[in-house]
């Protein structure tokens, strides 16, 4: 992909694909298993997905070996024109952003990576305009989808509203100045397991995309409405708890099947 | 380092060496260069220091060689006895924060990782326990050393304490079940720029080792204190704006020196 990463993530089904590998469910040769069974995954459901999370974590517990295999994987999908996010959450300062920006944003353009809002506005903004300059979007860790995301994110600031509703408000300021079209490259990270709060925060953010982790094996449920991206990892990648193609075809088609019943 | 991460760097000098390193600054073998200038300087400083801190931005925006050769120059650093921070501020849920300490921790027993603390308890648990099994330590992003560190750390919540005390509060509580003698395994990242917030940080954490980035280039002053460690990047790698072995070795004294005055 050297398009736009909003413009073709929103013309697709808002479902993605996320591969979070694990060795020792690939057999004697991980590592070359992996490689072949993401890339059969993405050509068969290249049509039927926005976009493939990679998540990064997996790949560098494998080591420099896996790390080069995420990187060969992210350019295989854009082979396949499937619009890819690296969900790296990287947060850093200054030069240390810039860095992290051009190691994704920059090596890919028309890609996402998602960012840690911790360090605050001169940590975010390396990574806005590096996304700006590549055609790239950002998704920013707002209400993660974990049992425990509450206890810094839900504190109750003395304005009354909660840590993750102040950064919500920030970022909706900033994603007004990269708007592409209705949607923003300022986007968020919002567990489908609270989907009340992704409603609320919808309303805050009416421009931004929304990845919505947490699908299957976490407990959330597909959600359907402009900008959301529903993303499935383990219940999409290794359906019945291994690697199985026909068994991922059937569950993206679950998926879909539920999306159409909510429309 | 296969021995135990605090009790090694607290019997050190208080100065950490930041590698962050820029190819374009070492001629036509970039990598090949950084790897040997490295290794040149752990040699050459490493009694001098208490731990390197690689800075995985930079070795990630080389792409896969510069990730796989940071991998190297941390067995360099274990081979040469000097401790070892991965400055990565990984962060994620469960089983992916789980990832990420194998990645770091695990991989490396006895060194330590940076990390950031906004996906809450259960993000960050995974990073603690695996320090505990590896004799290594979890530094946590607190308070950053940036300009603009303050728009979301510095939020006052609702008890009148700001959200980076909250996040220090349950720091200390952590800290105190991951002691290693007077010192925790759960230290904090805490930026020489804001001297006062070092000050009043410590009497809220008082079993924590501070790592305090931001010493030249961002403008902050050395500190002397028991678990204060000083981390110089960019002045002490690159001493005078490029590689520069004698020039670090003098950067080091002038250092050490600057804190023998305060004792």
């Amino acid at each position: 992909m050297n398009g736009e990463f909003v413009q073709e993530a929103v013309a697709r089904p808002p479902l993605v694909l996320g591969v979070d590998p694990r060795p020792e469910l690939h057999g004697q040769n991980p590592l070359e298993h992996i490689r072949s069974y993401t890339l059969e995954l993405l050509e068969a459901l290249g049509s039927k997905i926005c976009a493939v999370k990679f998540q990064a974590a997996f790949f560098e517990a494998i080591g420099p070996q896996g790390f080069a295999l995420m990187h060969e994987l992210i350019a295989g999908a854009r082979v396949l024109s499937v619009p890819v996010i690296v969900d790296a959450k990287r947060g850093d300062i200054g030069s240390t952003a810039e860095a992290y920006a051009r190691a994704y944003l920059g090596a890919y353009p028309g890609s996402a990576l998602t960012v840690n809002p911790y360090l605050g506005e001169d940590a975010l903004e390396p990574f806005f305009s590096a996304a700006n300059r590549n055609g790239g979007a950002v998704f920013v860790v707002l209400k993660t989808s974990n049992p425990g995301s509450g206890l810094f994110q839900d504190l109750p600031t003395s304005s009354a509203k909660l840590v993750y509703q102040v950064i919500a408000e920030y970022l909706a300021q900033q994603a007004e100045k990269y708007r592409v079209g209705e949607w923003s490259r300022i986007a968020a990270v919002v567990g489908a397991t609270y989907p009340q709060q992704v409603h609320s925060l919808r309303a805050l953010m009416p421009h931004s995309l929304f990845l919505l982790p947490g699908l299957g094996v976490q407990g959330g449920e597909i959600m359907l409405g402009g900008g959301l991206l529903n993303s499935a990892s383990r219940s999409l990648y290794y359906p019945g708890g291994k690697p199985d193609l026909d068994g991922a075809i059937r569950q993206a088609q679950t998926y879909l099947e539920a999306l159409k019943e909510k429309a």
